[in-house]
């Protein structure tokens, strides 16, 4: 019997699911696998066996059953032969990261733009970094054998459009339809360690949503809502494993949802969005400021200074609202705030929790799960990296 | 070879995908079906031959093509044999229809609660009248011959746990906690014409969006937002050929998104949300208006009375406050608007328009189109059909 397209289609979906399930219970033996997914004890011994010679999976220590001769060997993610690149692309600096299948980092670095300021030159220092992370992941080394790198992932400050590879426009860098995909593909060229890897380019608040949702224990956690605090507010949305992205790419931009009608003007050009009340932009006054200024913040609030703690506090009020707004429109199960605001600390974020518990006591309802990212400053990074693997274990078009 | 589980499903999977597809592109040939699905020829044949069978697909007449001895049959949804039943449980009286699979009604009742004040009551009233059309479709008419019941929709005005079957909240009906399904199920009991038939509820906002994502030319039209403007404010949001409906059953519960903090007290027990501002409770000052305060206002409104224009502009910005809102976290292709507070016309929906055209010139992008409902007052009614052709159609869990 041919194998015809929609049974190649059949199998690769099978394939990711097994991915996905192991992802999730780690330590399936092929029977629970073939009982959790509808599929034979053969298909699933087939299929198990490529994705174990692939590196995908990995067999751990035989454990025997109860019933005589009825093996029942556990299943996991391999740690070890496979890695996958991320990238973030900030508005300062880059940070390029290498991460087994299961997001752990496993080689980082971080790349100063210093003069390079427009789009292409920042894109070569990237593209340079992640070429050398690939050539040390591709040589024998202290943390075991070479590996393969199966996918990049890139996350970007702006508004992306993913299936032409352009980042459409970052207002905190500057940078306008800026062909991301095109110059990377320039730059792996042929031969080198990157030639001919998939590559993959999403907005920030997207890929740091997908680092919470694929690389945590919790991955049952649907919907997901990763809402990302820096210069500006953004939000990365998952509903039912699937990456919200809206028509042209800017779903998830709730930083330009308005709190405020005929409130502050905000760097879109309206009054009132929730980037214009909450951003760390907002906040000092310029929509790209220095290191320097944002450090002053910092430190300002770390003294307990009483002006710059009241202007943080009336911010995390305007939070709570968004939080609100975001529970209405989504109703998730949990959401995770990250960004460079965290480190305003409690300041910002427990105003932001008093206004939500106000709302939910109010509407004698219980409020969505409030935690804070897991990955610190390289969740972006991670994020890149968890949206190759996203990619890369989802059927096509997801 | 025999047929395994995951051969069952995939069967059911390509069995749905061909109803979708001819609904799609009405008067596709197999050959064109096989093609865009990417099945074998002998499957499509063998799929199309069951659908036609059970009243899902019918044959035009025959086209050929230029090449000798080949036929191209066009195939479409049927419209003769079967039936879908969708019923509106309003807040003063119940709209049960009758259609065919592209959302035609074919018969209708309205059904008055008038005394019937209690849930129970009027679930019976409802039950009665569904099974009333079940009987006159089952009968030969002058419409054509009998006609079996695929599936029942139920459209509610509160959140629903669909998982559960039950109506969670309903403050404009004063409901809680009602077992709808159970209810229901009790009075089709067995033997009675919709026993055994299967029954889905849901959200009224969420059962008009899929109104106009199933039964309209425009079924491309994704991402779509319904937003219901009644006694309250809902949305309805399918993405991906999905409806969102959240961990608890209250996605696109927008009507409770806060748009002024500290604004006026809303039903809910929050303040200044989207409903206290926009609905037409809000603009009456109360949350269950009688139907002769209702058209009082729509007189008044119709008549140019000042204040009462006045009132319903202010809420008719705040409706635009609400539409760039849902732009910027959904990135829609369209947004419908639907519900009783139509009746206001370009008095409420003018200047929502302009605020969103301002905003949109503020930030030089393109606004989604809003348009209004094309089903009228039967919007929740044809939407409840439309919910039951939609879970009928798609893989379980959609
Ligand atoms: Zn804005
Ligand atoms: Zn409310």
């Amino acid at each position: 019997m041919p194998v015809t397209g929609d049974q190649q289609l059949l199998k690769q979906l099978n394939r990711m699911a097994l991915v996905r399930q192991v992802s999730a219970q780690p330590g399936s033996s092929r029977a629970a696998l073939a009982d959790v997914l509808g599929l034979t004890k053969s298909t699933v011994s087939l299929l198990v066996r490529e994705l174990v010679e692939e590196g995908w999976l990995a067999e751990s220590e035989l454990r025997t059953t109860g019933e005589v001769g009825r093996r029942a060997t556990p299943l996991h993610l391999d740690p070890g032969r496979l890695a996958l690149l991320g990238a973030d692309v900030g508005v300062d600096e880059a940070r390029v990261v290498a991460t087994d299948l299961l997001g752990r980092v496993i080689d980082a670095l971080t790349i100063p733009y210093e003069d390079a300021a427009d789009a292409a030159s920042c894109v070569r220092l990237v593209a340079l970094g992640l070429a050398g992370l690939a050539r040390r992941l591709g040589r024998l080394n202290a943390a075991g054998g070479p590996r393969r790198v199966l996918g990049v992932g890139i996350g970007l400050h702006g508004a992306i459009d993913e299936a032409a590879g352009l980042l459409r426009h970052a207002p905190h860098l500057g940078w306008r339809d800026v062909d991301v995909a095109g110059l990377l593909a320039r730059h792996f060229g042929a031969g080198g360690p990157l030639a001919g890897v998939p590559l993959y380019m999403q907005n920030e608040a997207n890929v740091a949503a997908l680092a919470e949702f694929e690389f945590t224990p919790q991955s049952a956690t649907d919907p997901l809502i990763y809402l990302s605090i820096g210069y500006g507010v953004g939000a990365g949305v998952i509903v039912s494993d699937r990456l919200l992205t809206g028509l042209h790419g800017f779903a998830g931009e709730v930083g330009h949802a308005i709190l405020q009608l005929d409130g502050p003007p905000c760097s879109c050009g309206r009054r009132g969005c929730a980037d214009a009340l909450i951003g760390l932009g907002a906040l000092l006054g310029d929509s790209r400021p220095s290191p320097a200024a944002l450090q002053d913040l910092f430190d300002r609030v770390g003294h307990g200074e009483q002006a710059a703690c009241a202007a943080v506090a009336a911010a995390g009020r305007q939070l709570g609202v968004l939080l609100n707004n975001l529970w209405a429109s989504f109703d998730p199960m949990a959401i995770v705030i990250g960004g460079a605001a965290l480190r305003l600390g409690e300041t910002l974020v427990g105003p932001a929790r008093a206004v939500l518990a106000g709302y939910a006591a109010a509407a004698m309802m219980t409020a969505p799960v409030i935690r804070t990212s897991q990955f610190g400053a390289d969740a972006v990074a991670v994020g890149a990296a968890a949206l190759a693997r996203y990619r890369l274990t989802r059927p096509l078009g997801a």
